[in-house]
């Protein structure tokens, strides 16, 4: 890290999107001040700093803001071109496929695996998980032809679809736990499993991910208030 | 242009997305081939350079293709870096804000303007129109800081978010045409009026964008169409 480079990142730990960001900061070797943000009671500097979506991640360079996970990642690459690994290439066509795969995994990943739990209706929540399978399918077949099935979206090391889609496995590993239902199924998508299991192992990534058993836990939580929030709002009826 | 580049755009007229990657061609002095798509029956050309989404636009650069309409745009950034003006700032952190907004443009407006015309119920279609306006109002915020009010997004010369959002102007212009009220409003967005003026007066967004009255008769005819097939599905129930 260059001399004088002061980096705080604003976040909650159980946030995907934070992890992405520590897992950028950890493969690029950049140190940096971690604020933990109450998100019941968000602090001035978050406001202040993200006052369009008032949301973690926010990434303070020298004391300016950069939010939105995957644009922080970005400019983090960017930032720091000098130090550590590259997480795109330096070829354009690499770079855009790089992006378009970023974008999947949110557009379609995250979208439907969020619909997974929150969806309005039983009914609407099992569309989600279908849709969240159709669409690591679709990724096992990108990690097929961008890594030769042996390595990362990257190739041969991790790049942006490592970290966009490295930043969901805590918490999807945690919901697979919690389940019993394998997300990264060994047989359905022996690729994706077999990578985020070279991901979890890498020294970068033991540094950014939450804890298991604490994931775990956090969610069980969140489930237990969802589900007596919505048998409140049941018995009001 | 760089001798020997083949430039090979397949697009849709009509398409917002596709205009934002000829606005980028446009803008950079980039000669293509348009290749007009009909959505109805895709080309094997089309569904075989983007088989995840088989949309368009897909720009094939030399025979690669490149997907996503802001992918492809920051791809023409970056494999014409020296040819015309650049779309993205050389600084790491304008470079992040521009990200920042033209992400911005496609999660807030584009969703909330989809909305407003295929919301499921009418109170869903206003809802989608009451958050059009608020994302509307935060773009005059996101202008009058990044042009000091008097030039684009992207400060002097048009960038990034100017492509992304300036991809959508000549469809919400037909609309505001054909509905009589005024999407970009001189007196509550001023700036965004201002800058919508000044975009569509420039030579590259004069050679990207549609003729306003084919534009028109277009949405004109989407719209008998998409109002006989609900009449259709009322007259099954």
């Amino acid at each position: 890290m260059a001399g004088g480079d002061d980096l705080k990142l604003l976040g909650a730990w159980p946030s995907p999107f934070v992890v992405r960001v520590k897992l950028a900061l950890s493969f690029k070797g950049l140190s940096f001040e971690n604020v933990e943000e109450d998100l019941g009671n968000k602090s001035e500097l978050l406001v202040s700093s993200n006052p369009v979506q008032k949301k973690v991640p926010v990434l303070l360079h020298n004391g300016k803001p950069i939010c939105e996970s995957m644009v922080i990642v970005q400019y983090i690459d960017e930032a720091f071109a000098g130090t550590g690994p590259s997480l795109l290439s330096s070829d354009p066509h690499e770079r855009a496929v790089a992006r378009f795969w970023a974008a999947y995994v949110d557009d379609k990943l995250v979208t439907s695996w969020v619909q997974s739990f929150r969806g309005k209706t039983e009914e609407d929540k099992s569309e989600g998980t279908k849709q969240m399978f159709a669409a690591l399918q679709t990724l096992e077949g990108a990690l097929r032809e961008c890594s030769k099935g042996e390595g990362y979206f990257g190739g041969e090391s991790v790049g942006l679809v490592d970290v966009s889609l490295g930043g969901l496995l805590s918490w999807l590993n945690a919901t697979e736990e919690m389940s019993g239902t394998k997300i990264f199924d060994p047989v359905k998508t022996p690729l994706l499993a077999a990578w985020a299991e070279r991901l979890r192992e890498l020294d970068g990534a033991k540094l950014a991910f939450p804890d298991k058993d604490r994931m775990v836990e956090f969610i069980q939580k969140r489930q237990a208030q969802a589900a007596a929030a919505a048998a409140a709002a049941a018995s009001e009826k």
